[in-house]
């Protein structure tokens, strides 16, 4: 049972918890939800130093409305965006997550309806998939003028990161 | 230099890489971007354990592409929702957000109008917050049927996770 097991595990974290110091650095990390994926370990951040936003593939697009929280709440300036290798979102398209969708609930015409209004960001290539991201954010006026925008793509197979853009909005 | 300190950190990290044995629990773990939530700490989970979403809030429906990914591409039946006490999403309300982001960019009709489209799900109570998305997920009929939704609200005073929702869509 899943829920037991997180109040077991969280009984041991909140018996030596310790409130962290918010010293954050002004980063948000966009990145996948992908369960390979540990953005503290990968990127050496400590708890209380990033504001950590994921979702499947780490979609700037998908992620925008916490981007702005970030930036206009929370005057966050540097929007770092980190894709991986083999990732998920390479191994369907969108086509064919609407139509398993639409399967699932025959004779729904709402629910179709929804369902093609729905981008769900796929990619084939992951430097590309990034690059097209900074281009998004750099093109999108709601993003704060000013901000800088670090694209990244971590290997699954070395745990290494590369650096693969750096635009300033 | 953000850039900088994420490189040296992941050599580190690199240098004594192994690769995570993919053992996920078929959980989809939904939170805040807010830089004090670890879920991995607070929710006892190891890398390769569990798709993360994190996003301002954590909103249910903010994450609801991801969470479709999860379901009908990786078979993902557990959708845990996990909200926060102190939560940046009560500090400030949408129509606050929409004016800032109006501000920053006077007379673009086209922004006021994007804008003015956007819910950024602010809350002011978070266990009600909360079940705001276990009623959201149960209601929704994109979700998988048979699905189980648990919520919770970490404290950010004390590290303790509460469970205050545990139900079938």
């Amino acid at each position: 049972m899943i829920a037991q097991e997180f109040i077991e595990a969280n009984e041991q974290y909140a018996a030596n918890f310790t409130k962290p110091k918010i010293n954050a650095r002004g980063v948000i990390v966009v990145t996948c939800m992908d369960p390979r994926i540990h953005p503290y370990e990968q990127l050496g951040l400590k708890i209380g130093e990033a504001a950590i936003v994921r979702n499947a593939g780490g979609s700037a697009e998908d992620a925008l409305n916490s981007i702005l929280v970030a930036q206009y709440a929370f005057n966050t300036k540097h929007i770092a965006i980190v894709h991986h290798t083999d990732c998920g979102m390479t191994k369907f398209t969108t086509e064919w997550l609407r139509n398993k969708i639409k399967e699932a609930n025959p004779g729904r015409d709402d629910v179709a309806k929804t369902v093609d209004g729905i981008d769900f960001h796929n990619f084939t290539d992951v430097e590309a998939s990034v690059q097209r991201d900074l281009k998004y954010l750099v093109e999108n006026p709601l993003v704060v003028k000013g901000s800088k925008v670090t694209g990244w793509v971590y290997d699954v197979e070395n745990g290494k990161i590369s650096q693969v853009g750096d635009v300033i909005v």
